[in-house]
């Protein structure tokens, strides 16, 4: 929720008798920043992941070339950890906030075959970092695809989600089977 | 291939008998930004796409935002072409290139439900631009779950991919079924 | 005040008997960045305002184009919004800080004839939000004049100025007439 | 014209009989991102000016700072060009480009009272340099007032346009008067 | 320290028997931003030095450029305060923090021959600032050697380190000698 | 020269009998960014290199670690490249330019004892790249400072300095002794 207020429990479940409405539009329908100077700060934890699904030969590689040095998911950690510090310049109604810790973690997965791309975010403030756990995840992806794509352009970046929140007055969340 | 030359192509096939290997790794497995000094400067063009699943409510209040005055879509729109223009601060090695034109539309869709973006990137350079294109897919999908996740954080970013691309050595790529 | 300590007041008011000098050069004129560490986090509020002159068709132009999808307006609001938060990227010495809240309103005036744009900047901290707010003013004014430059070369951005603040050891303040 | 294509003079003048029209919006209006890439590379050059207004103290101050180090004038210049370099980040539709010469001049004007700033920018490309420099004028007015804030929050950002355009296939352009 | 914890004491002392570790890296050796959630705000001050050596004459035309108008150093000293607001954007593992004072200060020294540059930065936070003051000393460096290398390509720019820290759990610091 | 003409070279030789003066002041001193429109796109190459000192034992820890995931030597190999894509908004007077090949090699010197960074830049265009070679360096060599400051605050940035630069009509330069 590094974009909106906790009156997004208020929106969600339609407090007041009142029909749900964005938090993001306000009330002629324009987007804006949501207001966030009244809330306490709180321990602010949010997990997001990703896919990046691609051919097995593919997979091979970057996975031979991770144990030379490392460097297609060394690259794509740095990317996606130094793209969570750029979450409010990259989305329009983000706030800016003082992150104290993202983690970016990446496993092979043969099954897929691909790899699955972890982000965990840490603020104490006054906003979520929903945002900046998914724009970790999503540059981390993006990453892998520009190393890998001279040979695989038909890697998918996929089921980029929010894990869990934690914090905030709109509580806990976890998607479901998460 | 904003962030590759067109040895992609070379790297692919394997040519000259060699293993493949990836562009973005020396012959010591160190990260490197490839060199497009030596490439002729044609016309590229690239077009990717994603999805933003959620709620069939979560989308007919978008929708019926977009009625109003559109600042969702708007929004997420404004941020997905920025991001375009920004895409070799977020990838660690994609040249930095002169972006001629860049397009994001997204489409509602109910049988997902959800909304479609897809975005066309343009240069005429010496690199291709799909990381330009998915880095604004990507973004523009971001910046709706951001606007909406106050009603819905069960949202997935999904099928973000490479549709086509034309131009530069390697020539014309289409995705499978695109 | 983002960009200046409350030493401001003194500064003004030629505190001590002391002519009144500008708080970011030190005694030997060299720029600085005022230091505000010693202040107590308040909440700042700051609202600015300017003006883009158009020809009269220009502006039918613009608000037709609102009527449709409200792009020129929408684009110029997210624009000033995402401004406000890189206030301190772009204005030397301004301090980097947490914007909790920015707002901005565009509204046609036939009368100049042309554009009102207005944008109300929040805080709670230590220093004020003044310069957020008036980037937030400069850079919506010039998105539109960027949209509709096409047809009207000879629009002028104009009356950018502060309209009032509060908060902060210097007090509250409103521009004469505002 | 950093932002539209030569398609402006289309625009303006309504060719082909059909109502003139906002280039950067499409059929539908929604905005976009202007396709520059049939064009050929001209010579650019862009003048734009501005004024900060003040109270006769204030510019007495400015001044008298100069007269030492420059820091405030110094700085604003600073600001200006390097703000010039960004307008691509800052404006939603502006072209990246490779600006070859941007230059900012402030001149003490005691019959406003107040500074007046030209920004002068220069490119060989497809794209005009006009939002270069009115954001280099901008962003050097705002800087003024930073810097000069703290013994005049009344100061007035005012008068900012385009003084002449040169180059392209719109064709050369003088603001009147100027 | 604004990039690592002040687990760097522990870190450095091998606390608890164990080897010393870079706190950057997991217990598998991958980089990560440390947590810095759980520690206290405190006055955090850094001050850092370095040097650029030239070529008498070199430092004879910059002089007197000061003498002037002072742009050489007064360039130099805007552009390492606003690297310092970028620190985060430029190390991988740095907390974007709210820097609430910057100062750079360059004085020549014939003896060099050359230029001195020192900065001291200022939080009150829960991370240290030696990456911040390092960063202002080494960007003021590289512009004074952008702004003079057309008469001396072979200055050198040497012994950027950080003078002293004070603030944080691992206590104050200073250099041998300093 | 990414950021001052080849009358670089006039500026150096003091051409038509006229004292050498600095490329970046205009006749009155202040600061501008050079004119390059009239300069022939040529390919610059451009090689800097600098150290990081420090004690025998960080040394190891940096090369243990690099034995394991490479993470201290990769991630200062990514931010010396990201850096050297931004080097024109860090460096007020250099011309953004599209690097078309950026290279960072790291190698541990125990003589020093310390580590060896040295950066190639390619472009082909109007200006040189020195400035983001030197950028890459120091940037790369920042990195290290932070992810090894932990056990060693006593390291030291040294010796940064330009080995090589082919290509403009200043012609090639090597550093003495390269």
């Amino acid at each position: 929720m590094a974009c909106t207020t906790d009156d997004d429990a208020a929106a969600r479940d339609g407090a007041d008798g009142e029909a749900p409405r964005l938090s993001h539009l306000d009330a002629s329908g324009a987007a804006r920043m949501v207001d966030v100077s009244a809330k306490p700060a709180t321990e602010r934890v949010a997990v997001a992941a990703g896919v990046v699904r691609m051919a097995p030969e593919t997979l091979a590689l970057v996975v031979a070339g991770n144990l030379k040095k490392g460097d297609v998911l060394g690259a794509a950690r740095i990317a996606g950890i130094m793209a969570a510090k750029r979450t409010s310049d990259l989305i329009p109604l983000c706030h800016p906030l003082m992150l104290q810790s993202v983690d970016v973690a990446i496993e092979p997965d043969a099954a897929l075959p691909g790899l699955r791309v972890t982000a965990t975010a840490k603020l104490i403030g006054t906003t979520g970092v929903e945002m900046e756990a998914l724009t970790a995840v999503s540059v981390a992806c993006l990453t892998i695809y520009d190393m890998a794509k001279a040979v695989d352009r038909g890697m998918i970046v996929t089921d980029i989600r929010l894990v869990s929140k934690s914090g905030g007055r709109s509580g806990d969340w976890r998607a479901d089977g998460a």
